[in-house]
């Protein structure tokens, strides 16, 4: 999977909340007291830790909606390995808007760096493997587009994006329906033809029961190593088969190895701590 | 500090949106499968995990935005600890609006729960201390009100919200000033009156120089022990005494035992995990 | 497939703006004029043609986002066949607030029925076959969610809803990449698991090529009956076949029976004319 | 009436919302996967049909929304004749952003003609008399100014813009006066000295008790053509005569040559089919 | 000409973006810190100056948005005249949020009312005349639909409300055009039949011009007493005359006095001080 | 102070807001019937009133959001002092963009440019002492941050911005708190470190208890000569004293005579007249 950069049309209106969330009503009044207005600053956004990097085009964007004057250039892509060090882009411009919209930018490429980077640490792990890392819709409120833009950048592949575009029937779906063969009937009966239909199971009998009545993939929650390879088995390639449940760097290699597709975990999105980024300043 | 309900206006159009962003273009297509329209669901939120609960409106207002026939009934109150198993609300109503809200609702309350449980440890770390525990301004972009929110409902202290309601000088303020007491001059010739002033100190002879001129609050920036110690006998009660770097909840107690007033820890908004809460179905 | 009416967080914003895109600056001027803030209107919605009626909802939110007081009642459900003079809703309330709301009320349900009536009137000329009749993307700008429900209201299924929630490959994106087989391939490596791919296919040559690499479904664009029952063997249920071009009510019958799955139609949505339907006030 | 251009403010909004409402979370997966970054497009808008063109603005906008090193250049301008063939615009880019923002432009571009077109040839049916073709307010939701901007494209004449424009006393709102004097007089006391105000009538009888206390213009709503003649006769050039009802292409030129100033189509807006306009590309 | 109140959807959004431009990022920390939960507020709101009170319905949407357990009671309704002490109305609820609307609330009603008295003011010093007075174009940027309101609450009449709803050729139109005729005649051509068109004139000999051609109305500028009965006498019931220039309320009287039928003042709304209102609680 | 730019991103919204109100559906239909396309307009923007100039970023935008071809240089900057006939700005362009968005321009820089001259000419009535003028928040509601600033253009000082960026305790809030003391308490309790308290004290009494137990600012409300001298001497430097209340430019010399550090004026914001200035067109 290639990396596509996000349209700007969705990633504009973000960066443009962001800043105006940190402006207030009267802007940077420290900035402003400081930095005359032909100020100029030259800096280097660098990494400060082992990771990988996602996000460099919000960065660049909150410099040039603050002030269209600034230069942002930038020196890796998204996706990038970095170590300690690492100069990801280079800015210059002036000085108040730099400064002004620094803490905007570093917010944003910091958190989604730290995305990508468990991303690509989860997996790195699991690379002797077929399995691929995803994530799921424990996302930031109002960040779900961008991050999980994220997990692609560490590696990761997409699942679902909402409600709308793929059917995930859950325990308390099949629960309302009564079993997971009429669950799998009814959202059948209901979505479109491009829907793909994904169900939970929790045990192997479900699972036998839903590749009985057929379904596009099956998502393995909570079950230990040996039914997950028992699962595998039956599963035998007439499904996708994503295992869930107490993924960690720890845990995966041995999850992956059951011959799963797809690993799922939620803290990549609702859990990860940022890639230490910063900003060093030329004030020569 | 009395932990005071964030306004309606503040938090609704944040829990709107984060359900448009989950609905998509065609909504829950699974639920809208599964639930006959008269289905019922009742469900109990709870937590999973030891902490402090925050966020409960905003999952409220997500049930009640996507039917206002859900019944939503706190159990308990924002600032509240718990413990696994411990119930925090009870929602009954529509099963298609009760699933549909579900993740979003859980996204809300399992976040800043999770910076509430954050700073309620690093405050009982420091509680033998004078010492309190604030937040900075990495936060979540787009989400900044309610982080800080949280840190509240947490036990924190409010830092500044943004750019504009207090100054704060830092070391590129600094150095394009040419040192840190024409920064202060300069910030206190342009702000208003109820403008407080505060300025990141890298050395006891930047301290020096800064309560020479006066200032509200003074960031001691990554200092040893040492140097913190000594630094709050040089302020000797002149300004708010703010320590910051490598706060963890191992080094907070011995930083809060020099004396400091306020420990800032960006971690809490841009790194902390969140508080695992869930919903139990009851499903006779 | 049942038919679930949308979320009201969906088509709340739609309603609003549409009256306030009437409304203008002054408002209703006309009616302000005339009707006393107490005189009370009571009126029928009412069919005027054959057809089958949508956006009752809609209507019902127009009245009641200009005043609260009007009661709208339902007297029929979406997807409900109506012939002339069949009551739709009956509406009560303030005369000023119901004559305000009128154009914009019967504007969305009268083209969301005509789109549910042309939907319908199709699927009724194939129901002999197991062809399903679906919609595309040359919907109305802006009004993209209420029309496909309108398809849905008319019997039809769900097409995707965007450029991301499903695949499909055009005859540019082949000439691009090169063939039919190269353009599935990249596809296939960059979506998740949860899309469906589509391709369409112009010539049986580029069906066998499609089918080759394996696809969920196929889009035989503008072929002969003759091509499509060929396309239709050669299918064999391996892939859901869609035929498209030049579809109307008289052809349909002859496509249907070629054994596709699916007829999609783009005239649904971008030229049905709307169904007639007004209001017939009780002036007594 | 010269053609003059909506001003981007109006319209910029409306094209970025339909290109946001097809992009969707995750944008245009197809083409992100098939296109290289550096593959350019080279295509050309082409007309399908006859008929008379408008909406190029927003076409272009489409594409320079979604990436501004698009080249948009127009061979036509709004309101020009076209026939099959004929070359409306010539687009050249990154292919990715073409193919992207492709079907918006398109759904403007022909759903904007395809008014302009049946204004057009509604027009050419009543060249000969001094009749004006105008529209009413039985516009698609959200998109008034741009559809009535159509209108003006081809060639008709612009009615009221909503409900505080101008004042339109309908069939209710005398009813609810209790006559057409009492209601031609409550407007005009109410409305400013800049405001126009025209009557329906449904009979002759009311016509006269209209002219009687003088008003701007009138309604000849669903008269006959003998009535028609002996309304014009009876207005006498002291008002505008407007006459609506029943109006096709072959009702027009005899309803025109009664004499009445303009005739007024719904059905101009609300269910006018689109003109098939295309896009030819050229993969060399 | 009877006052109707603003549709709520039009003053909503406007009254929820004052108090979020008031709320800020935390709210009123202030009275968050002070008024217990349960601590209820009584207050009465009362005029402080002699006056006509607009804007009523706008401070208790103020209060109702910030906490809808607010009760607000209008004693008075817009346009009614009030003096010292005059009550308009009682509020009663939690007195944090009342305490936190109060300054919004106040905002609204002391501008609106101020705009309103002026007016009445202007209004019953020509009151021996047929003459209305109007307002223009020069209202505040986006309060115009409410400050228009505010006029007619004030007895005024409306003029034009935005560049779209009625032409008014002024000077720099006329220079452009080459002639007061030859701009009527442009206007009269391109405006749709229920526009009104105005033509500004300097001059007598420009209003004969107007006059040869046929306008609705003239905007008799910056004309001596003298020349405006002149140009009275000259119009003779052909066309509405407005003067405008230097109105005060000291030579409004003998302007009227000329026959002219509306008297136009930018600074109704441009420069008009508030009318000073305030909240009585009632602390016992 | 220096008077800095505020941020594009806080103003270009407003402008927009601004134009679309006044452009309504259908934009400037006087205009564009005059103009022709290629028809230029050059024109001066100048002061007609001596005055302070506000709000030329503004006008900017408003001729540049209309029409990017239109170019706008600025001859003076915010915070010059003009006479009338005094250039302000040239502008130059298209001749229907620059009539379109005159009005709008102006009714910016008209109302910011009066509120600056206010403040100014108030600034100078004091400026033998050592007090600042400041506003209050009795802003235009949505237009906070730029009036503000046009006060800061006049040379006045920034008060707070809103209700949570400063603690301001007012008689409602001591009466509800039991008094002055405990009020203040209350609220440093309450708030963070970077927010100054100011309270409002009505007697020498009130202003004992507030300096006992410290607080940042007090405001003096309604005070006599007398009172304000003998408050000046009890505060001795240990707050920051603001007076208000009955504050003209007549009165203003004398309260500043007390030694009082600054005076806080309502009408700045919500009565000062508009700075007349105007459009001077080349026509030649």
């Amino acid at each position: 999977m290639t990396l596509v950069p996000l349209p700007i049309l969705l990633i504009e209106p973000i960066v443009r909340e962001a800043l105006l969330e940190d402006l207030g009503r009267a802007g940077d009044i420290t900035t402003d007291a400081i930095a005359a207005p032909d100020c100029v600053a030259r800096t280097v956004m660098a990494a400060r830790q082992d990771g990988v990097v996602a996000g460099i085009d919000l960065a660049a964007l909150a410099f040039q909606l603050i002030d269209p004057a600034i230069r942002f250039k930038s020196i890796m892509a998204d996706g990038a390995t970095v170590m300690p060090g690492a100069m990801i882009a280079a800015i210059e411009g002036p000085a108040r808007g730099v400064l002004s919209a620094e803490r905007v930018a570093l917010n944003f490429v910091s958190r989604l760096s730290g995305i990508a980077s468990a991303t690509a640490n989860l997996s790195a792990a699991v690379s002797h493997t077929k399995a691929r890392i995803v994530c799921t819709r424990k996302t930031t409120p109002l960040l779900r587009a961008i991050e999980k833009y994220a997990v692609r950048a560490g590696g990761g592949a997409d699942h679902r994006f909402g409600l709308d575009d793929a059917a995930l029937i859950k325990d308390n779906h099949i629960a309302i329906a009564g079993g997971v063969a009429v669950a799998i009937r009814r959202v059948r009966a209901h979505v479109g033809h491009l829907v793909k239909i994904e169900v939970e199971v929790d045990t192997l009998a479900q699972l036998e029961e839903a590749l009985g009545v057929g379904v596009d993939a099956v998502l393995l929650d909570n079950m230990s190593l040996d039914q997950l390879r028992e699962a595998v088995a039956m599963i035998d390639g007439r499904a996708v088969g994503e295992a869930s449940g107490r993924v960690t760097l720890e845990t995966a290699p041995a999850i992956a190895e059951t011959g799963v597709d797809l690993i799922s975990v939620g803290w990549l999105t609702h859990s990860a701590p940022i890639l230490d980024i910063g900003l060093d300043y030329d004030h020569r």
